[in-house]
């Protein structure tokens, strides 16, 4: 049997990998695009931050153990072109710009996604950088080696733009940030938090700006929003991310939100034998029970396996994601699970929320920062919806408390008496969350 | 209406203020043994382990701020002697020696819980303390402070001796610590990373060894353990704490495990009215739905609460415990929640278990060390039984996600679809509780 992977990256390795373990007979060729397989993406913006790290220390496998030593058919500089379920093959473009045809039983699309370049004038011109593939982080940090670059524009203050913020600032750049909005997922508050960090940093932030043009002005750049005007030696975007899935709707598979390819609980697309997995690919949000696209390392991996499974004669249904995600941006760990109070307006609840600030040890004991913790519950139904918080120790993982209970749908009232453990350097007796839980139910 | 507590530590004070915000014309009397209320008991390690720090920085609120600022009868130094159900009344021996009686409608037990000393010769010798009560904290402090202490013998490694460990280490004091067994309730590859630390950092371990007796030599303690003998300056004895549940025994209210006082999910005793909280009483585990005694600060608190709620109207039924618990150790922190492997054999499960190590960041990011994950399932039902880690940073927040899965009864395959956010500084994009998951799936 065939089982073809379109896409060498988190989702397409960990499928081709996963299947070939399963299932040894299987033949598993991959085609990727690029040179690069299985890499460390959400690395490189702490790999970019130390000019003496090579690049290529965040390559997890190289290709040649994928093809030696498990026997799969990875094909790189390899374009898949065209996708025809009824002949069941697949048209791609290798890199000699010579046409090939590959047959497939099973078909995995794992496009992943593209970052989204605002069409302005001057978008293409030099200097002018995203970062998403490991070729980009490969361009900028050659860029910042070669050129004498002193100032950086970051079009976009996402995870992107605010983990490179802190990024460029270490390496003693000059940093302006230019967004629409700011971290408008965020309860204000703890944007606020984030926002402050990054001034105190001297990140410059400029706030409702929308990028207009970019010209070239001798060796600088100039960026213009808003109709005013600031100059740098490099531009960074990161507006965002779009699914490719032009080649799934070119062959008729259904898309989902945000042109996402619509699977199901199977990973199976609206194409029998056709799946996808990673950031090209939508997922169901366990709190709403909805479709979403919310695309994340950790899920592209899962789905990746899910597909193996499913593919190699298992029957795997993932139960979704929470809209888990976390970030370090200079010493504030943030985090994020389930939904904001708008997005759980939106989605039907009837959401009250609360925000707290907590220290990060107990009564007296030295060190301690404040934590702030968001939390969204449902006044209908009494359910925990969301949680958000930032600070400077303990949030990375504090937040996985709440993920795992909007995967149960726990009440806020249920969590509000979970037996989360206390020790004097790690928390107040009653932790942050604790505390929220108890302050929102007398709202709920 | 009078609500009558006996003790003034965490339940006691906790109950006392809730049932006074919540009905204000309650009247609340407090019968405290000590001079001390509302002081952060497991903060002692840490303050004994910096002498600039004043021990009084622990308390969290005076006694006067109890009587004047809330409006409780707090009287402090003031022993209850009996209960006497039928009349309803408490017999009490004042600091002058006097007797008096107060009545009560609603009472609460939160009598606490006392240090064991081993009935071996020498355990009362001057230089021989337990750490429970704040006078405790205060003897030892003041101990160190005035004696030219250079060696000191930990009698029992329990949490207090594992802490303790650590503050007298770094008060470059010689630690030789005397234990029967050494983290016995932990997985064996937890309790060798701690071992192993304690080693590392001078700590001279004496295992399997049962005091036998303490003498005097000169100025010198000479402790005799299965046959052998050493020399310190002082003794610090934690081989653990006993409910103080004589005074309800003798009241003939039903005791539970370990003798501790049995209360409903509601905290009532077996006689009407007469309620139980904190570190005396027992508790239902989430996992076994059997009753346990695991004295924790957390409990007490959130009993308090509940006991308040209860005798004011409401009608608060607690889940109970999951058995989670967290200490630090020099640069380890450690955790657990819900049952060991052998705690769940006991329990009737089928446990299957295993024990992971994984690095605490990702690939390549810099500064990573190793977190071992021990996870326990049960093999009829699937269900996650429990979890231990080790590690030296992310272990004591992580641990709360599993103490969350145990509350909603998750299954490990649950488990271990659950969304835990990932970032390259806090975890693989795999957690490695994720990835203990996926390997216990293999065996169960």
């Amino acid at each position: 049997m065939d089982f073809l992977i379109i896409g060498g990256d988190a989702a397409g390795m960990s499928a081709a990998s996963r299947a070939k373990r399963n299932q040894p007979d299987l033949n598993v060729t991959v085609l990727e695009e690029t040179m690069d397989v299985s890499y460390s993406a959400c690395g490189m913006p702490y790999n970019i931050k130390d000019p003496k790290r090579d690049i290529e220390d965040l390559v997890v496998r190289r290709a040649e153990v994928f093809r030696e030593k498990q026997g799969i058919n990875l094909i790189t500089g390899c374009r898949a072109e065209t996708i025809d379920p009824e002949k069941q093959v697949v048209k791609a473009v290798d890199h000699k710009g010579g046409e090939q045809v590959f047959p497939y039983d099973r078909l995995l699309i794992a496009t992943g996604a593209s970052p989204v370049m605002p069409e302005v004038e001057g978008i293409e011109t030099e200097g002018v950088m995203p970062l998403k593939r490991l070729a980009d982080g490969r361009r900028i940090k050659d860029f910042l080696a070669v050129n004498s670059v002193r100032s950086i524009v970051i079009v976009g203050m996402g995870y992107i733009g605010l983990e490179m913020s802190e990024a460029l600032r270490s390496r003693d750049l000059a940093v302006t940030g230019l967004s629409r909005g700011f971290m408008t997922g965020y309860d204000p508050q703890i944007a606020d938090v984030v926002r402050q960090t990054l001034i105190d940093h001297g990140v410059i932030l400029q706030e409702n700006h929308v990028l207009e043009k970019i010209e070239k002005k001798g060796r600088k750049l100039a960026v213009t929003c808003s109709g005013a005007t600031c100059e740098a030696d490099m531009i960074l975007v990161g507006v965002g991310v779009r699914p490719n899935s032009g080649i799934a709707a070119s062959a008729g598979i259904a898309l989902g939100p945000k042109n996402a390819i619509s699977v199901d609980r199977r990973l199976e697309t609206s194409v029998p034998g056709i799946f996808s997995a990673g950031d090209c690919a939508d997922a169901y949000h366990v709190v709403t029970g909805e479709k979403v696209w919310i695309p994340l390392a950790l899920l592209a991996n899962r789905a990746g396996w899910a597909v193996a499974d499913n593919v190699t004669g298992g029957d795997v249904h993932l139960p979704g994601i929470a809209g888990s995600a976390v970030f370090k941006v200079f010493e504030l760990e943030v985090a994020r699970t389930g939904l904001s109070a708008s997005e759980a307006a939106a989605a039907g609840f009837k959401p009250e929320s609360i925000t707290i600030k907590a220290p990060s040890r107990a009564h007296a004991h030295p060190g301690a920062t404040p934590i702030h913790v968001h939390m969204v519950g449902d006044r209908k139904s009494g359910r925990l919806l969301g949680v958000q918080m930032v600070g400077r120790e303990g949030v990375a993982q504090r937040i996985k408390a709440p993920a795992v209970a909007l995967h149960a749908a726990m009440t806020v009232a249920d969590f509000s008496q979970t037996d989360l453990p206390y020790a004097p350097p790690f928390s107040p007796v009653w932790d942050p969350m604790l505390t929220a839980a108890n302050q929102l139910l007398k709202k709920i």
